[in-house]
């Protein structure tokens, strides 16, 4: 029995199941898939994953992603410079962004506290949030941090090391998914989904 | 609203979701992947996608893929030249390789017979088979189609192709699958298991 794989097939397989959710079945299908479609459309993968960590990098003032710095939003004088939403993942802002609803600023913290893991605020841009809200031009943070454990305890967090600038810190609403079901909603959220009602 | 997404990044994702199986919230979530791991991890999977095409070709014997050419299989004299083993996809004689049951040679059709697609046998490498099998040094040609309804289309048609070179033409078991439950195989399957089954 020898591997017939020639090597750079046998290189790529190694190097796709390195992604997260590709397994040996995934990665075969895919290498497959290559092998099968115009080259062209190999090459600009390619072209597009070689380009990826040299082109983007983090807005020095808000830690978006952007290729140029500051970024999009931070450069744009037209969005609201006195709310700033504040998020985990730089990623995380796409959503935000396209709901529409939201003309304000931004601020990635690029991960969340986590004591257990040496990640406290100094190793997240939480020094640059605080800075960033000192000069009072600030009216309100959105605390945007996930609905978990990790999340709620940066957004306590944030809400006591901002209290002395005297800004309004606001939280996103925990509740009950839109087109989701009570029946299968977790007993956290539904508490807080009840503790939260309002008024129709 | 606007697209916060840097351009490198919209363009990956867009390349991403044309891989099968990969929908906007997996491209992402492998963006983020590939923008938090070691950036030459990044650089070795651009690089390994950049050359599979240049580097991977059809053995121009028996159609499997490889660097060079003849393959490896073709090449190596020490293989059973009397056997040849076919398969629809060239991916299939890794599995095969892999169970260390087979030594002789390979034969990759590059598809099965699908007359709706306008898939002859002039589409596929069943004249190079043909031509390999006619000199009458092949005593057993195996056809390792998959047990599908073009597969066996396929199959059943090479046999007959084959029938003038008088060599023996046989077929791979089909049948419950080890370690699978009679219980949550198809009907099909079960029939054949059923038709073909031995004496213990």
């Amino acid at each position: 029995m020898s591997d017939l794989r020639p090597p750079v097939v046998r290189d790529l397989l190694t190097h796709l199941q390195r992604l997260p959710g590709v397994g040996p079945r995934t990665a075969r299908m895919l290498v497959e898939h290559l092998l099968t479609v115009p080259e062209d459309e190999v090459a600009r993968l390619a072209g597009a994953l070689a380009s990826l960590r040299g082109a983007v990098r983090h807005c020095s003032r808000c830690a978006l992603l952007t290729e140029d710095d500051p970024c999009a939003v931070c450069a744009d004088s037209g969005r609201d410079q006195g709310v700033i939403l504040v998020v985990e993942d730089p990623t995380a802002v796409w959503s935000v962004e396209a709901t529409g609803e939201y003309r304000g600023l931004y601020h990635a913290l690029l991960g969340h506290l986590s004591p257990l893991r040496g990640v406290g605020p100094d190793q997240l841009t939480i020094p640059l949030l605080v800075e960033r809200v000192s000069p009072g031009s600030v009216r309100e943070v959105i605390l945007a941090t996930n609905p978990t454990v990790e999340g709620e305890t940066t957004a306590l967090y944030l809400a006591r090391r901002l209290q002395p600038s005297g800004v309004e810190v606001t939280r996103l609403a925990s509740g009950i998914p839109v087109g989701g079901e009570v029946a299968s909603v977790d007993q956290v959220t539904l508490t807080q989904a009840l503790q939260l009602r309002r008024r129709l």
